[in-house]
């Protein structure tokens, strides 16, 4: 999507992703070693009840649909952060993540006419419709000066 | 370390943790695949001049070095969200990033003795103290009930 297709109320949706135990256990292998991430059988003992994936996955999953599905082929260039991120819910295997984005604003830059500004809140669910992540990030667009 | 060795304006420091070119792209490849991300030919071309990590492995380093240097061997569970998410400077290849923690509050969940609530700040820096990440993080503990 180019950034002019973007326009306030949209929404967009894509998925789902299926992350299997072994994706979850060789993301948190690396970058979150806590036991409920990469233990299956401590995890089982512990309050969850078997093993969840780090919250950072389930944010590189809702990133995967969105560069898929609306920043393919666009101006995006980056992004300067995020308001919030809110994880509800746990994510185990085997879950389906879906992703619903709605554009909250889509603007140029006053101050810099070629940047293009668009913030979207990024929800993702599992195959129960529980909501698993909750954001609104800030992308960035370069635009032709005009 | 265990929740009751966390107190306000602790700093806990890290790293560093050198992210490889071959890092960047496996991460990008899977996770979040615009071409800034996943193309060193194109990225060259591009507003940066060269490749740069996706934000989110980033944020994952910065979990990576939090586990480590601090969550391990504690009551640590899960989190609940983050209250927001910067990204000041790009992180390029052969960057060498390290972790300055500073911990906001650690209470017991007034309604619940036995969950321990840790808000802290994480912040990544480059080898040229360019601030790379700043977010803030809740992290719940599991405590005994005394």
């Amino acid at each position: 999507m180019k950034f002019a297709e973007f326009h306030p109320g949209q929404v967009i949706e894509a998925g789902p992703y299926v992350l299997g135990e072994e994706e979850i256990l060789a993301f948190a292998t690396r970058y979150d070693p806590q036991w409920f991430h990469t233990d299956p059988d401590a995890a089982a003992e512990g309050l969850f009840g078997g093993l969840i994936a780090s919250g950072w996955q389930t944010c590189a999953i809702a990133m995967r649909l969105v560069a898929d599905a609306a920043l393919a082929g666009s101006e995006s260039f980056a992004s300067p952060g995020l308001r919030y991120v809110k994880w509800p819910n746990p994510v185990r295997p085997g879950d389906a993540l879906r992703l619903r984005a709605e554009v909250l604003s889509a603007r140029r830059s006053d101050s810099k006419k070629t940047l293009g500004i668009l913030e979207w809140q990024w929800v993702l669910f599992n195959q129960h419709d529980a909501v698993v992540l909750d954001l609104v990030a800030t992308s960035l667009f370069r635009l032709n000066d005009h």
